[in-house]
């Protein structure tokens, strides 16, 4: 899209190669014109899966057919496009995600359930999968263990940046690596998955064990940012475990072998999600929003929810105006225990209202000052209990309404 | 402010005397220059009040009062102020209220707590109440009979046009008058009773009968609204029975003497419901969502207001593009009984996709062109049972960001 790179952007990490994965993106012409809009990635024989998708009850025909794919716990290819998200299309859906995975599955030599597919884009429009079919050969021809930029560009829709991250964890004694990307700028929203996500690692890991720390970890993560309250239709992040790494055996059940892996993961996904935010659609500013003093951590989660969801206190950021009286009725609408008289609230670290009223002596300089950055911070207090939890959110700006006010046109 | 004028602006009706009712405005020089922020009503002896207020948990002084006040279920007099709401202003704020009503009540003769109070405006600073109190004097000598048209305009803040209704209905053999004015452009939403909304009939009728009929009036009428689905900290809805008409008298529980004047009354609130809606910040379009087939009237709500306060729906409005995928998107993340493949969709009366499809041969033309106009009509049946509910918006545009990320500044 023609929007300028978000002030937010960072560099991609180097991605290097990682045993068990070769892919690449190809232009199938779906919707954008000199652009690639197809990936295509090769796993290893072996491969385990794990995946995590949107709560949607419109979901994607891609969803249908990874949710049923994944029973089997492996894959050995993974087809994306752009552009065109396969949603509300009834029938045609259903063949469009059937032949592209046959089409798929004949290039690699697997069973069509190996193969999972994802994409993006426009709803309510069939999906023209003759023009992924056609563009599938050339593209497996061309894969490389070297692919991972063009493959983090290929899924953009109106992304400003591609995001990708990269960790490394030790299971027994041995180095395995994660790597992996995702696209996400609009309908970002909490509690669910979001947008497109792909993790791989050469780890070799039971698909069961990949999936419990896969949920575990996109519900700190995904599940805790949001860009405009509008949860995807097509939200899906997939963890690849190629098996190539030559580590202990690890059971089922994963267990303390993995507490490194898991925290890797936990940390990598964070990366991806907290990305998504910055590349939020108009974004200037991030804004990260801590609670604490709740009765319970759900309870903190909804109140910072209700203010990360709030365009009141979005537009507030965006006009870096220290208006934390509409911090106050976020807090308030949430509808979850609060004292009014015991909230206070910080911006950028500065107390700027303790028990229930501004502080005695309030500057509003410094607090003025840490809005004109990019990195904003709102820090909750409800002082009742100690549940806490942080999410993160973007300002909201005229850019929003310029990008989804003439998506589609 | 500097905003336009609405394109949903509706003249004010015109506003004759109510038995029992003085009114007027004044410039307390509260926050604004050069215009009224301050409205006096002195109400006859034995009127009697109903309220319903803000669910917020960070509700202001004024609703605090009013809550407490109401008890009595009576009034002589109403004092609102506009530019400062008066919340989150710790002991100042009951302070605040506690000497505007001793000073009102002075002036009328009455006791203080039958005098009910309204801010609105910014939250968080206190309230300079002594301009409040210095200008009431010369204010209550200038009430008049027909001070209507003063007291609308002098409640408003980033509203563009000053807003009334007037309904009549018959008690008995006995006309009897309704007559209200109400403020409200942003901070708008759902399940709670909208801003600030003075009603005031001639009736003669018990406070406990007039609060049933409220709750069950604002319910239909300004629940069933949103702007940008952030819940005021000072909403506030009154009604006030005058008793001077001259009709039989009414038994405590009502019952069928007032289904005429349960009509109006009904009428009259969402009339000035959907004016709020059609001065939404920034609004250039009202939409009206009806959603049916639903396995709930609780259900059909929910899921209208997913798509009432989805940004992206709202932006697409603003940009008269027919995107309706967004509202396959807004349905499907409702969280509520859905089956993607019977679900269908009208915009402007033209069915956009039945059953999970876009219709055959779905022609655009007709469904843009009713996307130009002011007023747009979204229906969504879901086929899944008999709930139906209808709820209204606005656009979501530019204006939007321009007033609220500089409101305060």
């Amino acid at each position: 899209m023609a929007s300028a790179v978000s002030p937010l952007a960072v560099a991609l990490p180097v991605l290097a190669p990682l045993a068990g994965v070769r892919l690449g993106a190809a232009a199938a012409g779906i919707r954008y014109q000199g652009r690639t809009d197809l990936v295509l990635a090769e796993l290893a024989a072996g491969t385990t899966v794990a995946g995590v998708f949107t709560r949607s009850k419109c979901p994607g025909a891609p969803v249908d057919w990874c949710r049923a794919a994944l029973k089997g716990g492996h894959a050995r290819a993974l087809v994306v496009n752009a552009g065109n998200a396969n949603v509300f299309t009834g029938r045609a859906g259903t063949e469009a995600t059937k032949a592209t995975a046959a089409a798929a599955a004949d290039l690699v030599g697997c069973k069509p359930r190996e193969v999972m597919l994802a994409s993006t884009g426009v709803i309510g429009e069939v999906l023209p999968y003759d023009r992924l079919t056609a563009a599938l050969p050339a593209l497996h021809a061309s894969l490389a263990e070297d692919g991972w930029e063009a493959a983090a560009r290929g899924i953009m829709t109106t992304d400003t940046f591609p995001k990708a991250a990269v960790r490394t964890a030790r299971i027994g004694d041995t180095d395995v690596t994660l790597q992996g990307f995702c696209k996400g700028s609009g309908m970002i929203a909490p509690d669910m998955a979001t947008m497109l996500c792909f993790v791989f690692t050469d780890a070799k890991l039971p698909a069961p064990c990949l999936q419990v720390m896969l949920r575990k970890g996109v519900d700190a993560s995904f599940n805790r940012t949001t860009v405009d309250s509008d949860t995807s239709t097509s939200d899906t992040v997939l963890l690849f475990a190629t098996g190539q790494a030559k580590h202990k055996r690890v059971p089922a059940e994963g267990g303390r072998m993995l507490r490194g892996f898991r925290a890797a993961l936990d940390a990598l996904l964070l990366d991806l999600a907290v990305q998504v935010v910055g590349d939020g659609e108009g974004a200037q500013k991030r804004v990260r929003i801590d609670v604490r003093g709740a009765v319970s951590t759900g309870s903190a989660k909804r109140v910072a929810f209700s203010i990360a969801n709030s365009p009141l206190v979005k537009t507030t950021i965006a006009g870096e105006d220290a208006n934390w009286g509409r911090i106050v009725a976020a807090v308030g609408k949430a509808g979850e225990p609060a004292d009014r008289d015991r909230l206070s609230i910080a911006i950028g670290g500065v107390w700027v209202a303790r028990d229930g009223a501004v502080v005695a002596g309030y500057d509003e300089v410094p607090v003025v000052a840490h809005m004109k950055g990019h990195e904003v911070t709102i820090e909750v207090d409800l002082a009742l209990g100690r549940g806490r939890a942080t999410v993160w959110t973007c300002d909201l700006t005229h850019g929003y309404i310029d990008i989804n006010a003439s998506y589609r046109s």
